[in-house]
């Protein structure tokens, strides 16, 4: 099969390799017809992320059951599935308790032996801990179908941060960063009833998603004059949710400036830079809270999936570019030069 | 009036100050009958925190109110009452939220210009937001007494670390310090329904009271080698919920160390040190909260003050000498040199 295989920073190709084959009785392969770039796979585009040169690549997919081991029973050929972008074994005490990234049997796709979600299949480990079924239906709606492939990471992951955030009916939450889980974080407070949501971030076209999404204010300021702005908006006080979706020490600073009192930052950006970003002094006197992490997606998507289905909300704006496998590599490209938000890959 | 005095590091002198009255309508004056020396008062002691010359100290006590200013209604002359360490107005939206830490009119005592606990009276400003009505039947229990004075510190700081780290029924916990705040955290936990709790300390007078306050299991060792013997006592996990009662980048190093993936780390040890000792890349991969900072005491003494009247809990172990007031100087010798846990101080 084709799949796309990076070799080096840059140097992302689709080729052929070895077709997936059931090789654990638990094991299911998915025919993918939905994956996407995440802003996390351009650390390894950039080199900022180690990869072996042959990795695969991509952790967001969507597809249809091909074949399934002896011992799988949640999912059969021709379902049409979400996978997260962790695979989970659905019986440990992690998985039972929520928090199915933290699985002793658990791993990310593009791993090395493992599959990646941008490719023509995928041989999914654990099938019945890891896959969500769903309507056979949305298969023919390609908007619904792209915005059912977000449960596979962004749409959970902004909920993730939302949750940490300790967003609320009524709350005032800020959202850090603009890229597509800034924005799902943004739908995912907006879900959860918050009363006002400043969106930061200086991208037209993304704050302009910001709003669409429920974002009431934008602020296009950074560093300390984003912190603020943030606070004149806020009679000086901050936001008592601040959503932090970047993951560097400057993004973490301006989470942490933006707080209000007794407040909550939930950070879902993956953490780079040898600091934290975190002046611990500061959060101390001022009694902020740190929640967050990598999000446990596969446990939010059935509170999640309903709302996708119905319409409630709608996350598949986040997609402004979409290409066919064999462009994967110009769809990094796009992604790398900002052209692009997020981009859809079709098989 | 005579009252302890700060002059330099290692330079503290009980000596003769003005008398405080009432300046403002909101004021009260407390004649202090119990006070007591806090770890945190070691680091202005030691030069790690600065201090002007002449600044008062001592942020703990409890008295009789002598005089009220024309607004106070809460308290009157002859009333028993305990100070939190924090003055606040009680009206403001923090004060009304529950983080009076955070009031817009609060302050330290001992800071410029205020009085300090270690003193013969204290002028408390915001006497209504401030002060909390005690029994007046407790003045003549000395160690009730000593145990409802824990109230203005120690035993709500415990209480918010255990809040922080998530303690509920059947909880597992691990405490990081073994100092007066750490033992608190202990009987908190153990209040708040911990099933076991794990204290780290290699000091076995205070270990033993750990053991008296709830602690089932006791850990000698420091940094990787605790690690290793929490997870050996927590089938390779980790705990729950960590009380983090030091502040130093060790022992936040540890808390993180120990902490199980999805866990809280409830911590109210004051930072110390340039960096944190948290490494992010490490919690957000196990999504370990980060909940805490100066504890709310204020807002808690109403939910801890029954349970301390009716011995549900006995904090008073944590004081281990009692010295009065003209041998405060020695009082802290003893504490630095770590021959006592915590001195009281008796007028």
């Amino acid at each position: 099969m084709r799949a796309a295989v990076i070799h080096a920073p840059k140097d992302i190709r689709v080729e052929e390799v070895p077709d997936p084959v059931v090789q654990r009785p638990g094991d299911a392969i998915v025919r993918v017809l939905l994956s996407c770039i995440c802003g996390s796979d351009l650390w390894a585009y950039r080199g900022d992320s180690a990869r072996e040169p042959g990795q695969r690549i991509g952790h967001e997919f969507l597809g249809v059951v091909e074949e399934v081991g002896a011992e799988v029973t949640g999912v059969t050929a021709g379902d049409l599935v979400v996978a997260p972008f962790v695979w989970s074994d659905g019986v440990c005490d992690y998985c039972t308790e929520g928090l199915p990234t933290s699985c002793e049997h658990g791993g990310f796709w593009g791993s090395v032996g493992s599959d990646g979600g941008q490719g023509e299949a995928v041989r999914v480990p654990y099938a019945d801990g890891t896959l969500v079924k769903l309507p056979a239906a949305a298969a023919s709606d390609e908007r619904l179908l792209s915005a059912l492939l977000t449960l596979s990471d962004v749409l959970g992951t902004g909920h993730h941060a939302a949750v940490g955030a300790g967003v609320r009916p009524g709350s005032t939450v800020a959202v850090v960063g603009d890229g597509a889980v800034g924005l799902c974080g943004v739908l995912a407070a907006k879900r959860l009833g918050a009363e006002r949501i400043i969106a930061l971030g200086r991208h037209q076209v993304r704050t302009d998603i910001a709003r669409t999404f429920g974002a009431t204010d934008v602020v296009a300021e950074r560093g300390e004059a984003a912190v603020a702005a943030v606070r004149e908006l806020t009679r000086g006080q901050g936001a008592h949710a601040v959503i932090e979706a970047v993951g560097t020490e400057e993004s973490m600073r301006t989470a942490v400036g933006i707080a209000r009192d007794g407040g909550s930052i939930g950070y879902v950006g993956v953490p780079h830079g040898s600091g934290t970003g975190l002046d611990l002094a500061v959060m101390f006197g001022r009694n902020i809270a740190l929640r967050g992490g990598v999000a446990p997606v596969r446990s939010y998507i059935p509170e999640l999936l309903p709302d996708v289905l119905d319409g409630v909300i709608d996350p598949s704006p986040v997609f402004d570019l979409t290409v066919d496998l064999e462009a994967v590599p110009a769809g990094y490209q796009a992604m790398d030069d900002r052209t692009a938000l997020k981009v859809l890959v079709g098989n």
